[in-house]
């Protein structure tokens, strides 16, 4: 079993059989990353609710894993007899999938783990329980396989004695285990090469100093800290020959939408001749989309930006512009890092070849 | 008599001749800013250096301003005699240079109220105070003109309708009145152009969204604050057709010093065909230094970058790299507006013309 602040790399969340008769789901807190590494114990459905609601697990990965473990959790709590619990099966999955609107990894699990119940209609409580537990481990396990393929693939790029940028996390906190982006720097350290990664702090939210400095340190990784306006300077002078950042989704031609300044960092990396890399499992492709202009942005509340911890660092009188994410056009990317191997150069046929579709 | 939060463009500090029999400095304590308008009446010698120490007045321009005038404010603390008035202004000045220990305009203002002392030697004290305070009106005079020149000369880089994306505060609230780079908007509103200017927020510190953004705002100019990360995306979308900053120091060969992330806004100005000018009096040209290689980076405390209003967002195991200056070459730059001009193409040559050397 997994234990927060060991292990390499470390797991955000995990089914403990040994927590309470029949086990429970833990996940680390990591709204109070990176100061208190607090495990919670989930042994109530909407205590699994409110984690997913409040981010104490985020990332669509972890996110869906959390779904299928809280499946289990929510049966448990209302004990349902050989004949309801499909039904409660039901209405876990209804209540879960209310906890974040547009996580589409939330639903994937869920439909899942419905539709393995449905497999299972008619057969006792217990047995059932035990068959869907596995499918909630198998999609934990999938999801870790295909970070840790990822990182196979990707891990030749990390050079010996070098520098990797990447911008906000795409880490083990965000998937089952290994992340995307970070699986790529993982199995590089497992292979016994030596580097530094530079994390862009990621305003507004500082997933990259919370999170990504945080994971990495811990798997004994160097890890140093920039604010975002650094990461020019940084590749001026040489300190990293490679940019790695995740994916939230990519169009068919390889254009890919990710956290708000991603953009940014591919232009000053063209700019420095350093190539830019993004990671994500072949699942992050939506082959319907012609390029990114397609990709709808979400806009984030103002208040992110102008307040910082309750410190008000911008005037109510000024406006505040809040894109979420931004939108790298495929031209700009070297590879796209996949399971399944490297897709590079990154045009709409080579797309096609590996991802299919 | 400038009122906080009143007129076009506002005043950092001024001498209030009315706080108090002879008159008081008084200035906005700048480290409230922008949640809080508060004027600091400075009656005393400690008073004045612990403002410029603690940064209640900050940009150089301005600390020279308050340093002269914090002249008067220590000679009438100490009430000196017809006899030993001379004496009281050294002690004074000695004391005020110690306040911030690189602000080069800092000693220069303080020098040049030293010199006029010399001169006024054998006077009596109510005449040569009056001479002083004059000298103290004359600094802050002249670099108001200077500002408003440069304001003048660059006014018409900013579009009608159109953005202007600037990086920290090179504003009125770091010089006498009018800034630098913001002196360039602050004409073009008074031309009655409309315009919406971005403001990078300029981490670590936050000055363009607690400075840039509150001033800019309170002279009734638009003000969108960014997170420095988003300035590649607002550039895409053809949100700006132009970019002016400040500068700290700028080499006989254009390169420029200025804000940390200023040289990574200019990258990508480039990359996107948009103009990114500096801004600034003739007096930041040094032009013993050959090139940028040459300007001394100072490296800041990582806990700036660590710690914000006493939440920790990056981890103690990380380190934290903080530059707070990056020089920007001068390919990079369309022109540098001083308050003789606008020296463009940015060569040795055409820098020497204008600035002498």
């Amino acid at each position: 079993m997994s234990v927060p602040g060991t292990g390499s790399p470390l797991r955000p969340l995990w089914w403990n059989s040994s927590a309470r008769p029949g086990g429970a789901l833990e996940l680390i807190d990591q709204t109070l990353l990176p100061t208190q590494v607090a495990t919670l114990t989930c042994t109530r459905l909407e205590q699994v609710w409110e984690a997913i609601k409040s981010l104490r697990v985020r990332g669509a990965p972890a996110i869906g894993v959390a779904a299928a473990y809280g499946v289990i959790v929510g049966c448990d709590e209302a004990g349902p007899g050989d004949a309801g619990w499909s039904d409660t099966v039901g209405c876990v999955c209804d209540r879960l999938s209310t906890s974040r609107p547009t996580a589409v990894n939330l639903f994937w699990a869920l439909d899942r783990m419905r539709r393995r119940a449905r497999e299972l209609a008619g057969r006792p409580w217990s047995e059932a329980r035990a068959a869907l537990l596995a499918e909630a481990h198998a999609i934990r396990d999938e999801d870790a396989a295909m970070c840790r393929a990822i990182g196979m693939h990707g891990q030749h790029l990390v050079p010996e004695g070098g520098g990797v940028l990447t911008h906000c996390n795409a880490g083990a906190l965000a998937t089952s285990e290994y992340g995307t982006a970070l699986a790529v720097m993982y199995a590089a350290h497992e292979k016994g090469r030596r580097f530094t990664v530079y994390a862009d702090e990621t305003r507004p939210l500082f997933q990259g100093a919370r999170l990504t400095a945080w994971e990495l340190t811990q798997a004994g990784i160097d890890a140093t800290v920039i604010c975002d306006s650094m990461a020019a300077v940084v590749m001026r002078e040489k300190k990293v020959q490679v940019v790695v950042t995740g994916a939230d989704r990519i169009a068919s031609n390889g254009d890919t939408a990710n956290k708000i300044g991603t953009y940014g960092v591919a232009v000053l990396a063209r700019a420095h001749g350093i190539p830019f890399y993004v990671a994500a499992p072949s699942s992050t492709f939506d082959m319907g989309i012609a390029d990114g202009s397609a990709i709808p942005i979400e806009h984030r509340d103002p208040e992110e930006v102008r307040v910082i911890g309750g410190r008000q660092v911008a005037p109510r009188e000024a406006a505040c512009y809040t894109p979420a994410f931004d939108v790298t056009p495929a031209e700009l990317i070297a590879g796209i890092i996949t399971e399944k191997g490297i897709i590079a150069p990154v045009t709409r046929e080579n797309v096609a070849r590996l991802i299919g579709g």
